[in-house]
Protein backbone atom coordinates (compact mmCIF):
# COMPACT_ATOMS: atom_id res chain seq x y z
CA UNK A 1 0.00 0.00 0.00
CA UNK A 2 1.27 3.56 -0.55
CA UNK A 3 1.95 6.00 1.57
CA UNK A 4 -1.80 8.36 2.53
CA UNK A 5 -0.82 11.20 -0.16
CA UNK A 6 -0.63 14.69 1.25
CA UNK A 7 -3.63 17.71 0.02
CA UNK A 8 -2.94 21.54 0.55
CA UNK A 9 -6.66 22.69 1.96
CA UNK A 10 -7.08 26.33 1.61
CA UNK A 11 -9.33 26.95 4.94
CA UNK A 12 -11.12 30.38 5.47
CA UNK A 13 -12.94 29.09 8.52
CA UNK A 14 -15.97 29.53 6.40
CA UNK A 15 -18.79 26.97 5.49
CA UNK A 16 -17.03 25.85 1.96
CA UNK A 17 -13.57 25.44 3.00
CA UNK A 18 -15.20 23.07 5.95
CA UNK A 19 -16.71 21.44 3.59
CA UNK A 20 -13.41 20.94 1.97
CA UNK A 21 -11.76 19.75 4.73
CA UNK A 22 -14.29 16.94 5.67
CA UNK A 23 -14.27 15.63 1.74
CA UNK A 24 -10.32 15.66 1.59
CA UNK A 25 -10.62 13.91 5.35
CA UNK A 26 -12.55 11.62 4.54
CA UNK A 27 -10.55 10.67 0.83
CA UNK A 28 -8.29 9.79 3.07
CA UNK A 29 -5.39 12.54 2.44
CA UNK A 30 -3.19 13.77 4.97
CA UNK A 31 -3.91 17.74 5.41
CA UNK A 32 -1.80 20.83 5.37
CA UNK A 33 -4.26 23.77 5.91
CA UNK A 34 -3.29 26.86 4.74
CA UNK A 35 -5.05 30.00 6.40
CA UNK A 36 -4.09 33.93 5.68
CA UNK A 37 -4.10 36.58 8.39
CA UNK A 38 -4.92 39.25 5.15
CA UNK A 39 -6.25 42.02 6.52
CA UNK A 40 -9.18 41.40 6.99
CA UNK A 41 -12.12 43.30 9.17
CA UNK A 42 -11.99 40.81 11.34
CA UNK A 43 -10.01 37.47 12.61
CA UNK A 44 -12.98 35.45 14.32
CA UNK A 45 -12.65 33.37 10.86
CA UNK A 46 -9.27 32.37 11.52
CA UNK A 47 -10.12 31.35 15.05
CA UNK A 48 -12.73 29.27 13.00
CA UNK A 49 -10.15 27.73 10.55
CA UNK A 50 -7.76 27.22 13.26
CA UNK A 51 -10.94 25.36 15.62
CA UNK A 52 -11.61 23.24 12.32
CA UNK A 53 -8.31 22.33 11.62
CA UNK A 54 -7.68 20.70 14.73
CA UNK A 55 -10.82 18.88 14.96
CA UNK A 56 -10.45 17.53 11.11
CA UNK A 57 -6.75 16.33 12.88
CA UNK A 58 -4.85 17.95 10.28
CA UNK A 59 -1.28 17.45 10.40
CA UNK A 60 -0.38 21.03 10.11
CA UNK A 61 -1.89 24.61 9.97
CA UNK A 62 0.12 27.24 8.53
CA UNK A 63 -1.01 30.75 8.89
CA UNK A 64 0.24 33.38 7.10
CA UNK A 65 0.96 36.86 7.46
CA UNK A 66 0.04 38.88 4.60
CA UNK A 67 -1.15 42.29 4.59
CA UNK A 68 -3.22 43.13 1.46
CA UNK A 69 -4.41 46.25 2.82
CA UNK A 70 -1.41 47.69 1.39
CA UNK A 71 -3.11 47.34 -2.22
CA UNK A 72 -6.51 49.12 -0.87
CA UNK A 73 -9.84 48.25 -3.29
CA UNK A 74 -11.83 45.71 -1.41
CA UNK A 75 -14.76 46.36 1.42
CA UNK A 76 -13.35 42.98 3.25
CA UNK A 77 -9.97 45.06 3.73
CA UNK A 78 -10.71 48.87 3.38
CA UNK A 79 -13.09 50.98 5.29
CA UNK A 80 -15.67 50.89 2.56
CA UNK A 81 -19.03 49.72 3.80
CA UNK A 82 -19.86 45.84 3.39
CA UNK A 83 -22.95 46.28 1.61
CA UNK A 84 -25.92 44.87 3.66
CA UNK A 85 -29.79 43.25 2.61
CA UNK A 86 -28.98 43.03 -1.01
CA UNK A 87 -31.43 40.97 -3.40
CA UNK A 88 -30.39 37.96 -4.57
CA UNK A 89 -30.25 39.47 -8.23
CA UNK A 90 -28.18 42.15 -6.58
CA UNK A 91 -25.31 39.45 -5.17
CA UNK A 92 -25.46 37.65 -8.36
CA UNK A 93 -24.58 41.31 -10.87
CA UNK A 94 -20.78 42.37 -11.39
CA UNK A 95 -17.56 42.71 -9.66
CA UNK A 96 -18.93 42.82 -5.47
CA UNK A 97 -16.56 45.82 -3.82
CA UNK A 98 -16.04 42.16 -1.32
CA UNK A 99 -13.67 41.58 -4.50
CA UNK A 100 -9.90 41.59 -3.10
CA UNK A 101 -7.60 41.88 -5.81
CA UNK A 102 -6.08 38.45 -6.88
CA UNK A 103 -6.66 37.44 -3.93
CA UNK A 104 -7.48 33.60 -5.06
CA UNK A 105 -4.32 34.01 -7.10
CA UNK A 106 -2.11 35.20 -4.16
CA UNK A 107 -3.89 32.35 -1.87
CA UNK A 108 -2.98 29.70 -4.74
CA UNK A 109 0.48 30.70 -4.96
CA UNK A 110 1.29 30.31 -0.89
CA UNK A 111 -0.50 27.07 -1.64
CA UNK A 112 1.29 26.22 -4.28
CA UNK A 113 4.72 26.50 -2.07
CA UNK A 114 3.40 24.61 0.55
CA UNK A 115 2.34 21.84 -1.87
CA UNK A 116 5.55 21.76 -3.18
CA UNK A 117 7.59 21.60 0.46
CA UNK A 118 5.11 18.90 1.54
CA UNK A 119 5.21 17.06 -1.08
CA UNK A 120 1.58 17.81 -2.24
CA UNK A 121 0.34 16.76 -5.60
CA UNK A 122 -3.41 17.92 -4.45
CA UNK A 123 -4.20 21.59 -3.72
CA UNK A 124 -8.08 22.36 -2.50
CA UNK A 125 -9.58 25.18 -2.71
CA UNK A 126 -13.33 25.70 -2.16
CA UNK A 127 -14.08 28.11 -5.00
CA UNK A 128 -17.69 28.22 -6.38
CA UNK A 129 -18.97 29.63 -10.00
CA UNK A 130 -22.46 29.65 -8.98
CA UNK A 131 -22.79 32.12 -6.01
CA UNK A 132 -19.98 33.85 -6.78
CA UNK A 133 -20.40 34.58 -10.72
CA UNK A 134 -19.26 38.22 -10.43
CA UNK A 135 -15.83 37.25 -8.88
CA UNK A 136 -13.24 36.54 -11.52
CA UNK A 137 -11.00 34.10 -9.72
CA UNK A 138 -13.86 31.37 -9.03
CA UNK A 139 -14.55 30.48 -12.39
CA UNK A 140 -13.20 27.28 -13.86
CA UNK A 141 -11.55 28.47 -16.95
CA UNK A 142 -9.30 30.80 -14.03
CA UNK A 143 -8.63 27.80 -11.92
CA UNK A 144 -7.49 25.60 -14.96
CA UNK A 145 -5.06 28.47 -16.10
CA UNK A 146 -3.74 28.25 -13.25
CA UNK A 147 -2.92 24.98 -12.73
CA UNK A 148 -1.66 24.91 -16.37
CA UNK A 149 1.03 27.71 -15.03
CA UNK A 150 1.77 26.03 -11.78
CA UNK A 151 3.20 22.87 -13.61
CA UNK A 152 5.93 25.20 -15.07
CA UNK A 153 6.64 26.78 -12.25
CA UNK A 154 7.51 24.31 -10.19
CA UNK A 155 10.09 21.75 -9.72
CA UNK A 156 7.63 19.22 -10.75
CA UNK A 157 7.83 21.08 -14.51
CA UNK A 158 11.16 20.57 -14.75
CA UNK A 159 12.12 16.86 -12.84
CA UNK A 160 8.91 15.65 -14.44
CA UNK A 161 7.78 14.61 -11.17
CA UNK A 162 3.87 14.24 -10.69
CA UNK A 163 1.81 17.37 -11.58
CA UNK A 164 -0.04 19.56 -9.03
CA UNK A 165 -4.10 19.19 -9.95
CA UNK A 166 -5.90 22.23 -8.68
CA UNK A 167 -8.93 20.82 -6.84
CA UNK A 168 -12.33 22.84 -7.09
CA UNK A 169 -15.33 19.87 -5.61
CA UNK A 170 -17.71 22.56 -4.90
CA UNK A 171 -17.29 24.60 -8.01
CA UNK A 172 -20.19 23.16 -9.74
CA UNK A 173 -22.46 22.68 -6.61
CA UNK A 174 -25.13 25.23 -5.32
CA UNK A 175 -24.92 26.10 -1.11
CA UNK A 176 -27.50 23.83 -0.72
CA UNK A 177 -25.90 21.53 -2.22
CA UNK A 178 -22.72 22.11 -0.40
CA UNK A 179 -24.62 21.87 3.21
CA UNK A 180 -25.91 18.54 2.25
CA UNK A 181 -22.90 16.85 1.40
CA UNK A 182 -20.99 18.40 4.39
CA UNK A 183 -23.99 17.32 6.75
CA UNK A 184 -23.67 13.66 5.31
CA UNK A 185 -19.75 13.38 6.25
CA UNK A 186 -20.61 14.98 9.28
CA UNK A 187 -19.40 18.57 8.89
CA UNK A 188 -20.38 20.75 12.36
CA UNK A 189 -21.90 24.12 10.25
CA UNK A 190 -21.78 26.04 13.77
CA UNK A 191 -17.89 26.10 13.97
CA UNK A 192 -17.98 27.83 10.67
CA UNK A 193 -18.24 31.64 10.33
CA UNK A 194 -19.19 33.03 6.96
CA UNK A 195 -20.21 36.54 7.76
CA UNK A 196 -18.68 39.75 6.06
CA UNK A 197 -18.96 42.22 9.22
CA UNK A 198 -19.62 39.50 12.18
CA UNK A 199 -21.21 41.97 15.11
CA UNK A 200 -20.42 42.36 18.59
CA UNK A 201 -22.51 39.67 20.59
CA UNK A 202 -20.01 36.29 20.60
CA UNK A 203 -17.21 35.10 18.52
CA UNK A 204 -19.85 32.92 16.41
CA UNK A 205 -22.38 35.47 15.64
CA UNK A 206 -23.25 36.51 12.24
CA UNK A 207 -25.08 40.23 11.01
CA UNK A 208 -27.38 38.27 8.68
CA UNK A 209 -27.45 40.91 6.30
CA UNK A 210 -24.21 40.73 3.97
CA UNK A 211 -24.11 39.08 1.20
CA UNK A 212 -21.88 35.83 2.73
CA UNK A 213 -24.96 35.63 5.35
CA UNK A 214 -27.72 35.99 2.90
CA UNK A 215 -26.29 33.00 0.56
CA UNK A 216 -25.86 31.24 4.03
CA UNK A 217 -29.24 31.49 5.42
CA UNK A 218 -30.79 30.81 1.85
CA UNK A 219 -28.50 27.30 1.44
CA UNK A 220 -29.89 25.82 4.88
CA UNK A 221 -33.25 26.56 3.96
CA UNK A 222 -33.06 25.73 0.34
CA UNK A 223 -31.43 22.32 1.53
CA UNK A 224 -33.86 21.38 4.08
CA UNK A 225 -31.28 21.79 7.14
CA UNK A 226 -31.59 23.51 10.71
CA UNK A 227 -29.59 26.35 10.40
CA UNK A 228 -27.01 26.24 13.51
CA UNK A 229 -25.85 29.70 12.54
CA UNK A 230 -26.66 32.69 15.52
CA UNK A 231 -27.40 35.73 13.22
CA UNK A 232 -28.05 38.89 14.70
CA UNK A 233 -30.74 39.77 12.42
CA UNK B 1 -1.99 62.95 -25.48
CA UNK B 2 -3.27 60.22 -23.12
CA UNK B 3 -2.34 59.79 -19.48
CA UNK B 4 1.62 58.09 -18.54
CA UNK B 5 1.02 54.45 -18.06
CA UNK B 6 2.02 52.86 -14.78
CA UNK B 7 3.88 49.89 -14.65
CA UNK B 8 4.60 47.77 -11.50
CA UNK B 9 8.13 46.87 -11.11
CA UNK B 10 9.21 43.71 -8.90
CA UNK B 11 11.87 45.08 -7.51
CA UNK B 12 14.35 43.18 -5.62
CA UNK B 13 17.24 45.82 -4.98
CA UNK B 14 19.69 43.80 -7.41
CA UNK B 15 21.54 44.27 -10.51
CA UNK B 16 18.53 43.40 -12.89
CA UNK B 17 15.48 44.75 -11.67
CA UNK B 18 17.74 48.20 -10.82
CA UNK B 19 18.03 47.88 -14.97
CA UNK B 20 14.45 47.07 -15.13
CA UNK B 21 13.59 50.35 -13.16
CA UNK B 22 16.16 52.67 -15.29
CA UNK B 23 14.14 50.77 -18.50
CA UNK B 24 11.05 51.80 -17.16
CA UNK B 25 11.81 54.70 -16.78
CA UNK B 26 13.41 55.87 -19.78
CA UNK B 27 9.90 54.35 -21.48
CA UNK B 28 8.08 57.21 -19.87
CA UNK B 29 6.13 54.93 -17.80
CA UNK B 30 4.83 55.98 -13.79
CA UNK B 31 6.01 53.44 -11.56
CA UNK B 32 4.72 51.38 -8.98
CA UNK B 33 7.77 49.56 -7.52
CA UNK B 34 6.91 46.36 -5.48
CA UNK B 35 9.28 44.59 -3.03
CA UNK B 36 9.35 42.22 -0.32
CA UNK B 37 10.51 41.27 3.23
CA UNK B 38 10.24 37.47 2.75
CA UNK B 39 12.74 36.28 5.52
CA UNK B 40 15.58 36.58 3.09
CA UNK B 41 18.35 36.14 5.36
CA UNK B 42 18.97 39.88 4.97
CA UNK B 43 17.70 42.49 4.67
CA UNK B 44 20.31 44.88 3.17
CA UNK B 45 18.96 44.39 -0.40
CA UNK B 46 15.38 46.20 0.81
CA UNK B 47 17.54 49.25 1.75
CA UNK B 48 18.69 48.83 -1.81
CA UNK B 49 15.50 48.66 -3.04
CA UNK B 50 14.07 51.58 -1.14
CA UNK B 51 16.92 53.56 -2.52
CA UNK B 52 16.69 52.87 -5.71
CA UNK B 53 13.05 53.26 -5.89
CA UNK B 54 13.82 57.01 -4.58
CA UNK B 55 16.62 57.90 -6.75
CA UNK B 56 13.96 56.72 -10.31
CA UNK B 57 11.28 58.72 -8.41
CA UNK B 58 9.04 55.48 -8.40
CA UNK B 59 5.62 57.06 -7.69
CA UNK B 60 4.77 54.12 -5.10
CA UNK B 61 6.81 51.91 -3.62
CA UNK B 62 5.06 49.17 -1.62
CA UNK B 63 7.26 46.78 0.58
CA UNK B 64 5.05 43.93 1.33
CA UNK B 65 5.79 41.52 4.62
CA UNK B 66 5.71 37.98 3.09
CA UNK B 67 7.15 35.45 5.60
CA UNK B 68 8.20 32.62 3.47
CA UNK B 69 10.22 31.23 5.77
CA UNK B 70 6.52 29.21 7.35
CA UNK B 71 7.56 27.02 4.32
CA UNK B 72 10.83 26.32 4.46
CA UNK B 73 13.24 24.42 1.87
CA UNK B 74 15.19 27.28 0.35
CA UNK B 75 18.92 28.01 1.50
CA UNK B 76 17.90 31.70 1.42
CA UNK B 77 15.02 31.38 3.53
CA UNK B 78 16.48 28.41 5.80
CA UNK B 79 19.60 27.86 7.45
CA UNK B 80 20.97 26.10 4.69
CA UNK B 81 24.40 27.02 3.56
CA UNK B 82 24.46 29.46 0.74
CA UNK B 83 27.13 27.46 -1.68
CA UNK B 84 30.01 29.10 -2.51
CA UNK B 85 32.56 29.37 -5.04
CA UNK B 86 30.91 27.00 -7.36
CA UNK B 87 31.88 26.36 -11.27
CA UNK B 88 29.72 28.11 -13.98
CA UNK B 89 28.97 24.59 -14.89
CA UNK B 90 27.34 23.50 -11.55
CA UNK B 91 25.52 26.72 -11.15
CA UNK B 92 23.94 26.56 -14.67
CA UNK B 93 23.15 22.73 -13.52
CA UNK B 94 19.65 21.68 -12.26
CA UNK B 95 17.35 23.72 -9.44
CA UNK B 96 19.58 25.37 -6.88
CA UNK B 97 19.15 25.05 -3.33
CA UNK B 98 19.00 28.77 -3.44
CA UNK B 99 15.79 27.95 -4.97
CA UNK B 100 12.46 29.61 -2.87
CA UNK B 101 9.38 27.39 -3.65
CA UNK B 102 6.84 29.17 -5.80
CA UNK B 103 8.89 32.41 -5.12
CA UNK B 104 8.21 34.50 -8.43
CA UNK B 105 4.68 33.13 -8.83
CA UNK B 106 3.90 34.55 -5.35
CA UNK B 107 5.75 37.71 -6.64
CA UNK B 108 3.70 38.50 -9.54
CA UNK B 109 0.13 37.48 -7.61
CA UNK B 110 1.27 40.20 -5.70
CA UNK B 111 2.14 42.16 -8.58
CA UNK B 112 -0.95 41.17 -10.20
CA UNK B 113 -2.83 42.62 -7.53
CA UNK B 114 -0.94 46.15 -7.27
CA UNK B 115 -1.38 46.23 -11.11
CA UNK B 116 -5.28 45.81 -10.64
CA UNK B 117 -5.31 48.70 -7.86
CA UNK B 118 -3.47 50.89 -9.57
CA UNK B 119 -4.84 50.28 -13.18
CA UNK B 120 -1.37 49.11 -14.42
CA UNK B 121 -1.13 46.65 -17.53
CA UNK B 122 2.52 46.27 -17.60
CA UNK B 123 3.81 44.21 -14.99
CA UNK B 124 7.77 44.51 -15.02
CA UNK B 125 9.72 41.17 -13.79
CA UNK B 126 13.80 40.80 -14.05
CA UNK B 127 13.65 36.90 -14.95
CA UNK B 128 16.55 35.66 -17.03
CA UNK B 129 16.47 32.36 -18.65
CA UNK B 130 20.30 31.92 -19.11
CA UNK B 131 21.98 32.66 -16.26
CA UNK B 132 19.31 31.10 -13.80
CA UNK B 133 17.82 28.06 -16.59
CA UNK B 134 17.76 25.94 -13.10
CA UNK B 135 15.02 28.12 -12.03
CA UNK B 136 11.96 26.47 -13.53
CA UNK B 137 9.85 30.12 -12.96
CA UNK B 138 12.61 31.96 -15.04
CA UNK B 139 11.35 30.55 -18.47
CA UNK B 140 9.65 32.08 -20.93
CA UNK B 141 7.00 29.34 -20.92
CA UNK B 142 6.24 29.73 -17.12
CA UNK B 143 5.62 33.78 -17.68
CA UNK B 144 3.63 33.13 -20.79
CA UNK B 145 1.46 30.70 -18.75
CA UNK B 146 1.15 33.14 -15.74
CA UNK B 147 0.34 35.94 -17.95
CA UNK B 148 -2.66 33.88 -19.66
CA UNK B 149 -3.80 32.97 -16.25
CA UNK B 150 -3.40 36.68 -14.66
CA UNK B 151 -6.20 37.64 -17.86
CA UNK B 152 -8.56 35.41 -16.72
CA UNK B 153 -7.91 36.07 -12.78
CA UNK B 154 -8.88 39.69 -12.32
CA UNK B 155 -11.52 42.35 -13.41
CA UNK B 156 -10.24 42.65 -16.74
CA UNK B 157 -10.83 39.34 -17.46
CA UNK B 158 -14.61 39.62 -16.94
CA UNK B 159 -14.79 42.93 -17.72
CA UNK B 160 -12.66 43.27 -21.17
CA UNK B 161 -10.03 46.22 -20.25
CA UNK B 162 -6.64 46.16 -21.29
CA UNK B 163 -5.30 43.03 -20.50
CA UNK B 164 -2.42 42.45 -18.48
CA UNK B 165 1.04 41.94 -19.35
CA UNK B 166 4.03 39.92 -17.45
CA UNK B 167 7.62 42.40 -19.34
CA UNK B 168 10.52 40.65 -18.68
CA UNK B 169 12.61 42.90 -21.30
CA UNK B 170 15.77 40.84 -19.53
CA UNK B 171 14.94 37.45 -20.63
CA UNK B 172 17.22 36.35 -23.17
CA UNK B 173 20.36 38.82 -22.16
CA UNK B 174 23.66 37.16 -20.45
CA UNK B 175 24.66 39.38 -17.39
CA UNK B 176 27.43 41.48 -19.62
CA UNK B 177 24.25 42.82 -21.86
CA UNK B 178 21.90 43.75 -19.09
CA UNK B 179 24.83 45.65 -17.53
CA UNK B 180 25.84 47.75 -20.81
CA UNK B 181 22.48 48.41 -21.34
CA UNK B 182 21.89 49.43 -17.77
CA UNK B 183 25.10 51.67 -18.07
CA UNK B 184 23.58 53.13 -21.00
CA UNK B 185 20.84 53.74 -18.94
CA UNK B 186 22.60 55.80 -16.42
CA UNK B 187 22.36 52.90 -13.80
CA UNK B 188 24.31 53.25 -10.65
CA UNK B 189 25.27 49.89 -9.65
CA UNK B 190 27.27 50.71 -6.76
CA UNK B 191 23.59 51.25 -5.26
CA UNK B 192 22.67 47.42 -6.03
CA UNK B 193 23.51 44.08 -3.82
CA UNK B 194 23.00 41.14 -5.39
CA UNK B 195 24.77 38.35 -3.25
CA UNK B 196 23.23 35.89 -1.20
CA UNK B 197 24.72 35.76 1.91
CA UNK B 198 26.52 39.01 2.37
CA UNK B 199 29.48 39.84 4.95
CA UNK B 200 29.78 42.21 7.89
CA UNK B 201 31.97 45.03 6.80
CA UNK B 202 29.68 47.90 5.16
CA UNK B 203 25.53 47.40 3.60
CA UNK B 204 26.63 46.73 -0.14
CA UNK B 205 29.88 44.66 0.79
CA UNK B 206 29.18 41.69 -1.63
CA UNK B 207 31.09 37.98 -0.53
CA UNK B 208 32.07 37.65 -3.77
CA UNK B 209 31.85 33.79 -3.68
CA UNK B 210 28.07 32.91 -3.78
CA UNK B 211 26.61 31.84 -7.76
CA UNK B 212 25.26 35.67 -7.93
CA UNK B 213 28.30 37.49 -7.20
CA UNK B 214 30.09 34.90 -9.68
CA UNK B 215 27.51 35.91 -11.79
CA UNK B 216 28.03 39.47 -11.10
CA UNK B 217 31.51 39.62 -11.46
CA UNK B 218 31.78 37.34 -14.47
CA UNK B 219 29.01 39.97 -16.15
CA UNK B 220 30.94 43.26 -15.68
CA UNK B 221 34.31 41.32 -16.44
CA UNK B 222 32.30 40.27 -20.35
CA UNK B 223 30.70 43.34 -20.46
CA UNK B 224 34.14 45.41 -19.79
CA UNK B 225 32.58 47.83 -17.40
CA UNK B 226 34.36 48.51 -14.57
CA UNK B 227 32.79 46.83 -11.10
CA UNK B 228 31.91 49.25 -8.95
CA UNK B 229 31.15 46.37 -6.34
CA UNK B 230 33.24 46.12 -3.24
CA UNK B 231 33.66 42.23 -2.91
CA UNK B 232 35.20 40.47 0.30
CA UNK B 233 36.68 37.99 -1.34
Amino acid sequence: MSAQPTAVVLLSGGLDSATILALVGDQGYRVAALSFRYGQRHSRELDAAEALARAAGAERHVIIDLDLRAYGGSALTDDIAVPKGRSEDAIGEGIPITYVPARNTIFLSHALALAEVTGAADIFIGVNALDYSGYPDCRPEYVAAFEAMANLATKAGVEGTEPVRIRTPLIDLTKAEIIRQGVGLGVDYGATLSCYDPPAGGAMVHCGACDACLLRKKGFAEAGVDDPTVYAA
